[in-house]
């Protein structure tokens, strides 16, 4: 048999960490923190970026490359900006090894020690902005919508596969804009991309929102974002967009000349999604048995497997599937005929279950005899015997209908552990019993906020952007709130 | 007027430069020799990519993605390899900044220093390796084909904008095999690809063959290359593909048992090409009016331009171009309608002769009276007056002429620029006089090979792997030699 994993009731935490590995996403690598991204996993990354680059272009971005490393002193230009991101860089001081001359072996030569350090960028926008001072001059020259995808470094000390690494690929959006207004619009139409980004593709339902101080982007005005909630009711943050203001045009000098002649400074915006959407993705529709991959994000969509006894059989399924796979294929539905003969039915059913494969067909002597295939849905794992005939008809209608299924029983799962607490106790007897997302009211303090987190671990995930405004009292102070805020345990 | 550029004939290298900063390619960053790959830039580079990888994955690779660091020791694993690279690597020593506590401002931290230091990776041969030696058991693990898309580091003295930068991107293909000779295969079959993909994509005729000692892959057996001549003469070697034999897999323990149940040592390759296919792509075509594009790599294949006075006119050859942009983006083909009211025609002609746009369509309101359109080939310059109608077909047909032609001149100025030297003497002179590829016979030994290179700057590009054998006598020595070598001044 294929690899078994762990159940998610056992321990949700390790169940995660063996499903990633054993279905061949991702690993840990000899340097801390970091991870390989493996083939099969990559492929998954790749159908993400694909669908968000062609998102971001259709929207007037275009993509360039700004440099890895970023002069310490640039770092220092934004203060809040330092505050943040300080503890955690990569910092590069020599340029040059050598051979140790008491035969250590290879060491760094202290000769070839850098005037200034570098670090490895673990954002863009010090290195950005300082561009942007030369490329904008001019109301003509705005704005400049740029993304870069790219690789960042953060230098954590608990690390986990895909949701916190030391190095992790991302795209990061910097955006220059005249005035206020479109700064925030830009702010909050990348914030809709990402929303539909997760809904429509990862099937996953998010909630809009902007974030309070404390878990505001250093550097930024305001943060929005997306949050999500996983299976095992904590919450992931999935996407921000941050409205950066004037604050990087100020630090690095970026001006422009109005239309009216008149000197100003620019307004900005910055946004990024990273490879922790691989993290949501597993966490938020996998089960038991492995991974469960909305179609439209399966780099495999369909596998065809064939049951047989002797060469003369198995070249009988192959006419066949070859047959279903060009039909499959010219619908733009990518399929994958396994007739390795190294590995029985049963062991390919099993690893692809684990894959999260969404369709599986198999074929044996008796659907050669009946003109049948059977057919299994990943999601549900019904199964069903179909004519050949027309079958491609059915497999696409099929994954649609999956495609649909695995958002809504997301959504109905966020909405079975979705709660209002109405007193600080309630609040604490939700999050122990049940976890989940919890609407409660605040008042608006980071001292309140702080107190929560220390005593309870959950965070105010956002403001959300939804109009339920209802007026109330802070669970904790009874200081007035104008309206309930995402509270949840999060990733 | 737009931006103009010296004259190759005045300053080749001035060109160069000027010409990948005005049209909007890359320029310096603020970090020494590191580039920013400009808007217009990338996309170039995104088309070199997209048509890469599904020749990559054509081949049966898929891509997968290791970490930035290496730790230092294991560079020191292949001894060729570690000295091959020690000299240029960036090392990260630390993992945190602080404030200085004598208000020095942010300082990095003495006490988050790494107990190994990290090398940011060069190429990834030992990471992988190291990875490898944990995917591979069985000799139905292999073969195993891998590619990654990534940036890599290497602290180069004397910089230029994609020719030799300290960071590049690039992509770098891995693979494990069985055997000798299916290693040896895949080696001569990315080289082929290599080769495929700059004639017909780059329009950019290559020679293949094999480094000698001195220019080998440092840790490979052997380093196979594509080389090509740009217009002052000198070579570039547009991309490499190495044989491996079993040195990374002795240095990382990498076996497999074979199908008799015996263990061996796995065989690998390694295969690159970067952002300085770029450099090749402009120095080779482009002229003093700006870059010439190959269609099958230009972002934007045609451009439109409308030359009217006032508002009315305008709309009606909006009419017109939207029609003409609708029916050839419906064949594939790229076109942009720069309509925009703030650059005078002429200046946008200049433009987008600079930024080597292969199609300029131009209408005016005389084109309006008589149904027809001004076509602009970038290569020729040839301008010509069409009948509106149906003038798609032509313009499709035109792209791929221009393709050939593209292909067709550097091909030929390439032939003009290729010579045979029967003596040292006669070497050198053509070296001074003329430049270009010089073909000479070679006793093969590294003493007269360095000799060469010391007297004249001029190296052994390659030993053609072409079937033109030769025998004659060392040029310098007069020794034996086997076949004439490829000799030239390089980038």
């Amino acid at each position: 048999m294929a690899k078994a994993i762990p159940r998610r009731e056992e321990d949700y935490s390790l169940w995660y960490n063996e499903l990633v590995k054993k279905a061949g996403l991702a690993e840990n690598s000899p340097v801390r923190g970091c991870m390989i991204i493996k083939p099969y996993g990559f492929s998954i990354w790749e159908k993400i970026q694909q669908q968000l680059d062609l998102m971001f272009k259709n929207t007037g971005h275009e993509n360039a490359y700004f440099p890895l490393f970023i002069p310490k002193s640039y770092l220092s230009k934004e203060a809040d900006h330092v505050e943040g991101f300080a503890k955690e860089c990569a910092v590069v001081t020599h340029y040059r090894l050598k051979n140790d001359e008491n035969g250590k072996g290879i060491i760094v030569d202290p000769e070839a020690k850098l005037e200034e350090e570098l670090i490895i960028r673990p954002t863009s926008e010090t290195v950005i902005w300082d561009t942007y001072r030369n490329w904008i001059q001019s109301y003509r020259d705005l704005p400049l919508l740029i993304n870069q995808w790219a690789n960042v470094v953060r230098w954590e000390m608990r690390t986990r596969l895909f949701l916190r690494t030391t190095e992790f690929l991302w795209q990061e959006g910097h955006t220059a804009h005249a005035t206020k207004n479109e700064a925030l619009a830009e702010t909050k139409q990348m914030l809709d991309v990402y929303a539909e980004f997760a809904e429509k593709f990862m099937a996953l339902p998010v909630i809009k929102g902007v974030k309070s101080d404390s878990e505001r982007f250093a550097g930024a005005v305001d943060t929005y974002c997306i949050e999500a909630l996983m299976q095992d009711g904590k919450a992931l943050q999935a996407g921000t967009s941050h409205f950066l203001g004037q604050n990087f045009a100020k630090a690095f000098d970026v001006k422009f000349t109005n239309q009216e002649g008149k000197e100003e400074l620019v307004w900005g915006t910055s946004w990024g999604v990273s490879t922790r959407l691989m993290g949501a993705l597993i966490m938020a529709h996998s089960d038991d048995e492995g991974l469960v991959l909305p179609p439209n994000l399966a780099p495999i969509q369909v596998v065809i497997v064939p049951i047989y006894k002797g060469e003369a059989q198995l070249e009988e399924i192959t006419l066949v599937a070859d047959r279903i796979k060009a039909k499959l294929t010219g619908q733009g539905i990518s399929v994958k005929f396994d007739r390795r003969d190294t590995h029985k039915p049963g062991w390919k059913f099993a690893e692809y279950e684990l894959k999260g494969v969404p369709v599986r067909i198999a074929i044996g002597p008796k659907d050669l005899e009946n003109s049948t295939i059977e057919v299994a849905r990943r999601d549900t794992k019904a199964k069903q015997i179909l004519p050949l005939l027309d079958c491609e008809e059915y497999i696409k209608s099929l994954l649609n209908e999956m495609q649909i299924n695995i958002y809504n029983k997301a959504h109905h799962f966020r909405a079975e552990n979705t709660h209002q607490a109405n007193s600080y106790d309630e609040f604490k007897e939700i999050l122990e019993k049940k976890g989940g997302f919890i609407y409660a009211h605040w008042d608006g303090t980071n001292e309140t906020e702080d107190k929560i987190k220390e005593e309870t671990k959950a965070t105010i995930r956002c403001i959300p952007l939804d109009d339920k405004i209802e007026p109330g009292t802070c669970m904790v102070t009874g200081k007035p709130s104008s309206r309930r805020v995402l509270f949840a345990k999060a990733y």
